[in-house]
């Protein structure tokens, strides 16, 4: 007999609506918990942003039934506001996690519209990380169908593919059947879009709101029947076709075996991500071999022409400039250790003794180095050299490192809005999520 | 001194925000009424579509301030409800018009959001039709960029090209400045999106209220202060570089100058547009030469490949799949004249005296004819031939006809909502609209 191999968008879609979580590890879900974790902190961390203010105050002129929270500011507003506002806040410090597979930052588009539904609808702790974790799996599918023509191309592929997944995430929390979550994801493709031309602008954290927001509309539409196609992804005029990608049945065939989830790169330091190797490299070698910053002679960083554009700033002069300095941020990760929202204040960049060390510091390219991937060898007075090369995106740290990472970035972040007493209860119950019986509980002291 | 051509998007945007309405000419104007007359005639006529009933359930679901009418119901919600549920019943019959230049179907992405502005403001009639000629130029000289191998590539242009026109239009009519009108088109711009694989489905309609909606949204944001690209269409990484299309200076050099608004191509018959060529061809050829139907032997008619796959149906034996028969349509116009709504009846299209006539249909293809052209050749008993050619994106009616034609097709669709008086006085205030001093006194009545 002839095998039949049933069309990608509908394969997707029996897996997004009938796989059964039984067969989810219970390490994925600590994976989705720091994920979550993450995301909260971020998020909370970034509601003062000017963007986040805007969108809140276009939500009030719109109007809308009060369903779902806008974090950190304790009021309710329409499902599709709130995945909309929650969604551009999370990625407005451009702190939150990537997954390579994605090609882009999953959960900036997946939690808001499930944090959105699971407050309307009361939904356990478990339904909602259920939900999660099906939805970066679709996104690490899709991203790897697309591949690197999509994004290269001038797609964001946070908001095209983030359109998606937020549609996947949330057609499987409101349980929808295969035939409705094939038209959510046509529903949701079509209106796939994010151009890198805005980035640096205010529409880059935008574009994650509005995916989010998308997605959840699709499946709420197709949940009362709304149609679309049946082949968004793979079919002639379709999402692949238009903004290139393609079928690779080699990823489609890890649908319910792999679940990606422990390759999420979460950030662990406040600044551009093509800072991150460097900061990792230097800081292991500093640890590993109990080197004295007193003792540095000479810090010699080798990074790839991309990361040299976005962050080869020799001289910063402000807390922000700092953050795109590899620089300043590999003198204060030695000097300092600490890498959060603090170190990126006008005041540390300008500080006198870094000044002293960064005049140390050698950035200089290496063609042979990929994207975000770094080589640091320090010099000490003996002019012993010690070498360390590092790809923020690969070197991902343990499930134990993660949780105790994340865990403080997350206070760093959250106690400066909630304080000390509500950042430690939030932390714990996260923690234990999965044993939650309704997500309000939670979102109710955000 | 050298001559310094400014970047396309801040030339679009210089015109929108700064051309002064004086220059317009009057005639343009004329056009403009008649394009509304028909829009309202075909956002009524498609209200009672599922589709819109699924949208309604959808923005009570989120709720909204009462802002802007949902034409034919009587209710308000938000600006942004209205927009998206008004643009998606005006593109719910397909009977809306098109523009060549535009790529497709300008009015149900421009008329929405100005509406709904319009009415939330209270701003005049002359007002609105500034904003929509303004947005209509620009939806053309956008499209005529983009050009074919934008709608070719799987993009629905009345989409993409949509999001623009909408922001074009509610921007100026909203006021905005040169800057901000920028980033009214780099917010919708971001957003541009619409695959041609939803053709068939719920989201074709969905298309034209959503770019009505993304543009109002990009504007009112703007005006607030939210960035985007100061060069979204032309940039690296922007709208012409991942759906395609290039800046063309001669079409550039026409904002201000031309207007395309008498190249606007309303439809006059109820079916595929596809059949329109061939419906003017033969009645055409009928009035002309005083031919009786019952004088015919033959009616042959030669079209292209696009036409006979979009209308090519030899024997219909619904209202639906008439309007997708390009036999049924001719011999309908041919017998009844009467080619509106009510001539796409189960009935009307089973009648004896249709189908024997329809025996006399040849339907041909000719590769020497563009995409909806057509020849219809008539040969009567006594063996002579009558021949006549038709371009229904071409030969677009004069000014005059185009008033009478779409007057009775607004009465035609209309009335069956609003019933005679209600219908008679509407379309007698559209006529004198640049003289009504408050939109609302328009739209309540509808």
């Amino acid at each position: 007999m002839e095998k039949t191999v049933m069309p990608m968008t509908r394969r997707l879609a029996g897996f997004i609506a009938g796989y059964n979580a039984g067969g989810i590890p219970s390490v994925v879900y600590e994976h989705a918990k720091v994920a979550f974790l993450d995301w909260l902190g971020v998020t909370l961390g970034g509601k003062e942003d000017p963007l986040v203010k805007k969108l809140i105050a276009y939500s009030e002129l719109m109007g809308g039934n009060e369903q779902a929270t806008i974090l950190g500011y304790g009021v309710k507003k329409s499902l599709e506001q709130a995945a909309l506002i929650n969604g551009s806040a999370s990625h407005a410090l451009d702190f939150d996690d990537t997954l390579e597979a994605s090609l882009g930052h999953p959960s900036v588009t997946l939690f808001p519209s499930l944090l959105a539904l699971a407050e309307w609808q009361g939904r356990s702790g478990i339904d909602f990380l259920t939900a999660y974790v099906i939805g970066l799996k679709a996104a690490a599918v899709i991203g790897a169908c697309a591949g690197l023509p999509h994004y290269m191309s001038g797609s964001h592929a946070t908001a095209t593919i983030g359109h998606l997944a937020s549609a996947a995430a949330s057609a499987r929390l409101l349980e929808l059947d295969e035939q409705q979550t094939l038209f959510a994801l046509g529903i949701a493709g079509t209106q796939a879009a994010g151009l890198k031309r805005v980035f640096g602008t205010m529409c880059k954290p935008l574009h994650a709101g509005r995916a989010s927001q998308a997605g959840l509309t699709a499946a709420l539409l197709a949940k009362e029947g709304f149609t679309s196609a049946e082949d968004i992804l793979e079919g002639p005029h379709g999402f692949f076709a238009v903004l290139k990608g393609e079928v690779k049945e080699a990823v489609l065939e890890s649908l319910g075996k792999t679940w990606d989830i422990e390759k999420l790169a979460q950030k662990y330091h406040a600044s551009c991500h093509a800072t991150h190797s460097p900061i990792e490299a230097a800081v292991w070698l500093v640890e590993t071999h109990r080197i004295k910053a007193r003792d540095l002679r000479e810090i010699k960083v080798f990074v790839s022409q991309l990361a040299l554009d976005a962050a080869g700033k020799l001289a910063p002069t402000s807390g922000l400039e700092g953050k795109f300095s590899i620089p300043y941020c590999v003198v204060n990760a030695i000097l300092r250790r600490d890498t959060g929202m603090t170190a990126f204040t006008d005041e540390k960049v300008r500080d006198a003794e870094v000044a002293e060390y960064m005049k140390k510091v050698k950035l200089e390219l290496d063609d042979g180095l990929g994207g975000l991937e770094a080589r640091v060898v320090l010099v000490d007075n003996g002019g012993e050299e010690y070498v360390k090369t590092w790809d923020i995106l690969k070197d991902i740290p343990d499930l134990e490192t993660k949780k105790r990472k994340i865990g403080d970035k997350f206070s760093d972040l959250c106690r400066a809005v909630l304080g000390d007493t509500k950042t430690r209860k939030l932390r714990d119950q996260v923690v234990s999520l999965e044993k939650l019986d309704a997500m309000p509980r939670i979102i109710e002291q955000i």
